[in-house]
């Protein structure tokens, strides 16, 4: 069906048949169709309505769109109770049963000389597991070959940025609000940021000037949270196939739309052209510490020997348990059961806005598991971080995230989905208060 | 015990009481004492002699010595069967169960947020158990948070080398056969490697001239196997204090010694001037990517900070599954089991080589899992690794691990743990075949 809709024989807005008569076209069980069908819904293939069936989804040739990342909290942010740092998952829904049973037949089925020393691009298991489940669900066109598999997103950002350093790059044009993690590792290496400025579109990428690269997050932009338009991407493609750059994708949260359309992986439309990162922090646990680069094929072997001399290879039995994990379906179910519980953390978070600060507008809530809130204009966002800290409230202005001059009004960035379920209301009580209340007496 | 003979309270060649005399006077089962007697044996503080009971092991007051390292073997040598590469252990004896136990039990205790973004440099628990390891093992001496995990010990090294040279280092005293890969790690962050001369004791650390740094292997030369001698020692530390210089300590194999009195870490003699870089990929397994530095104190966060640059920090839970290990015997346990083999398997080795190539001389057999085979002076070396290979059989040059002028007769460096036992003998008979064998015609 993934085929069909790709190629186009079944069209956008092509009606499907109801579960149980598939299941009983295909002679078997209702239940497989309906969870099937709900796969597909996940992946954005297919949408569903009450009262209208399951349709194919109505796409733009493969152009979609990207979420959030990482945020290091400050020595005092970490000592507060309530955490709404934006990049942080719900870590206490990590699955660990089903990840110890993972592990435990994939060490049962590896080879004594996987324990040994490996390929620097990382187990072949996982390449091969990584490249099917990344053309299935973010449309990413790659091979096991060009995958190297890192120790998260920002380590195979900063071998990139070396790389490219090394190929004569000095320069990159990165989002204007970033995460400061990805600009240290890109400027670590020796590179240049050039700021691009974001609106509803997402990144202007013709604004980067004369940046010999781009590091986009087209599907979410991290912090703001648009998707990069579909005439957006045609021209940052359109600008590497002309200046011969490349542009690095950073794909830190795309299996979590919640609204709008499925948005796919802009590496899809150039994969000669595009770098992509992606990473198993934010759909399963950061504390794993695994990510992965699809790489044009020219650059692989230089991005491989640059992880070879970082740290030769990444950890062998973890990366066979995530390929096993990932085999047996269990990081697509994990990724569905996660999203249900984002989108829900997100619908009371806009509720309660509405509801006790409805003068404070929440922004980027189409995807991820952070959103903007722009608070009114003669409030000092500094202030708010403070008051909500003296609510044992973690949260971040917008200004942490400005890469250059902090150029746009007060505003808190708001991570929903790190504090345990139990807590969540109350952490969003003590937030809205924090806002509502009075800056407090000099 | 050990506090009493670190303390001098228990002298050197002191008579111990016979197993059942103690376990009497303790009130505890004698297999207990036959244990701790045991452990203490294989850590060097106590001697066994049948006919004269166990006694203390005489020491020279903390100076003690040192172990080998990881050999990425060419793409050609990784296809032949008998693999004889130096710097790879039996990986076909890792305790797969017991891995896995350990696992399950450390995921079991572990906390959320040790699934979330961590300290950069490690999890307090691998760090306590890695503290107190070190100190009992290899008379390390480290506080918690002087331990820097890192994902092996390549990595710690580039980040070392980093460090140093943001602080002016320029170049660093290196021994003149080392790992390649070790050099590499040097070299990428801007160092440049001036070579140390080597002898029966060990590098010649007076050789270095005007190094603004020096790189060891004290307790194991790798690859020629000498101890670096108390003199040198001492020599190297004076050196470090008087220049305020500091010195890296690879302790790759620091605990597989074979023959002689325990070898301790140099960094014991002086821990602010030696920065200590020990790794699971010896005693357990290269594919787990787990090493460890422990710093002088002032040096720890410009360290940390690099890490957190590099990769953010190392995976938890294979970290909080090593300190599980550690902490229930299992390691030791390992240790004590694969020592014993690679003991048998040097035997077997040394009395091979007597039997059917006497002019060939073996050295560096004192500790760890690989040895030099000095050839007669008439045979090309590389001609010798090609016989080797048309058997089958990958080995080393000594050429290999030269970073200057290949300037020794011609060797052989032969690893001996990677072969899984039932392939051994094959592999030895064969790799004697070749070095007896005359050259093929031309």
């Amino acid at each position: 069906m993934r085929e069909a809709v790709r190629s186009g024989r079944l069209a956008g807005g092509t009606r499907l048949p109801a579960t149980r008569v598939l299941a009983a076209d295909l002679g078997v069980a209702r239940g497989t169709v309906a969870e099937a069908y709900a796969q597909l819904a996940q992946e954005g293939w297919l949408t569903s309505r009450v009262g209208s069936g399951t349709r194919v989804t109505a796409t733009e040739a493969a152009v979609m769109v990207p979420p959030p990342k990482l945020r290091l909290p400050s020595a005092h942010g970490r000592r507060l109770r309530y955490q709404l740092l934006a990049g942080y998952p719900d870590v206490s829904a990590f699955p660990r049963a089903r990840w110890l049973a993972a592990a435990r037949k994939a060490l049962a089925a590896a080879p004594s000389q996987a324990l040994g020393y490996g390929d620097p691009r990382g187990r072949g298991e996982l390449r091969v597991a990584l490249a099917a489940y990344l053309a299935r669900v973010r449309g990413v066109r790659a091979s096991p070959d060009q995958i190297v598999v890192c120790t998260g997103s920002t380590q195979g950002l900063a071998l990139v940025s070396q790389v490219l350093r090394e190929r004569g790059v000095t320069s990159i044009g990165v989002e204007e609000y970033s995460h400061p993690v990805l600009i240290r590792a890109v400027t670590s290496a020796g590179l240049t940021a050039l700021t691009l400025s974001v609106d509803d579109d997402g990144a202007a990428v013709g604004s980067a000037g004369d940046a010999d690269a781009m590091l986009l997050t087209p599907a979410h932009q991290f912090p703001l949270g648009p998707v990069l338009s579909p005439q957006r991407r045609a021209e940052a493609v359109r600008w590497a196939a002309r200046t011969g750059a490349l542009i690095i994708e950073d794909d830190y949260d795309g299996e979590f739309r919640h609204d709008r359309r499925p948005v796919g992986a802009l590496q899809a439309l150039a994969p000669e052209h595009v770098i992509y990162a992606g990473t198993a922090s934010k759909a399963l646990a950061p504390g794993l510490r695994l990510g992965w680069l699809v790489l044009p094929e020219p650059i692989v072997e230089a991005v491989a020997e640059a992880k070879s001399a970082a740290d030769l290879h990444t950890g062998s039995l973890e990366q066979l348990t995530l390929a096993e994990f990932i085999r047996s379906g269990a990081y697509d179910r994990h990724i569905r059961r996660s999203r249900l519980d984002y989108r829900r953390r997100r619908d009371e978070l806009v509720e309660a806005f509405a509801r006790y600060i409805p003068a404070v507008h929440v922004t980027g809530i189409a995807a991820g598991f952070h959103a903007v809130a722009t608070l009114p204009p003669d409030q000092d966002e500094q202030e708010a971080v403070g008051r909500a800290a003296a609510r044992d409230v973690a949260v971040e202005g917008l200004g942490s995230y400005a890469i250059g001059h902090h150029s746009r009004g007060p505003a808190l960035v708001i991570g929903y989905a790190s504090p345990p379920g139990h807590a969540y209301t109350t952490a969003l009580t003590r937030l809205c208060e924090a806002i509502a209340s009075p800056p407090a007496p000099p």
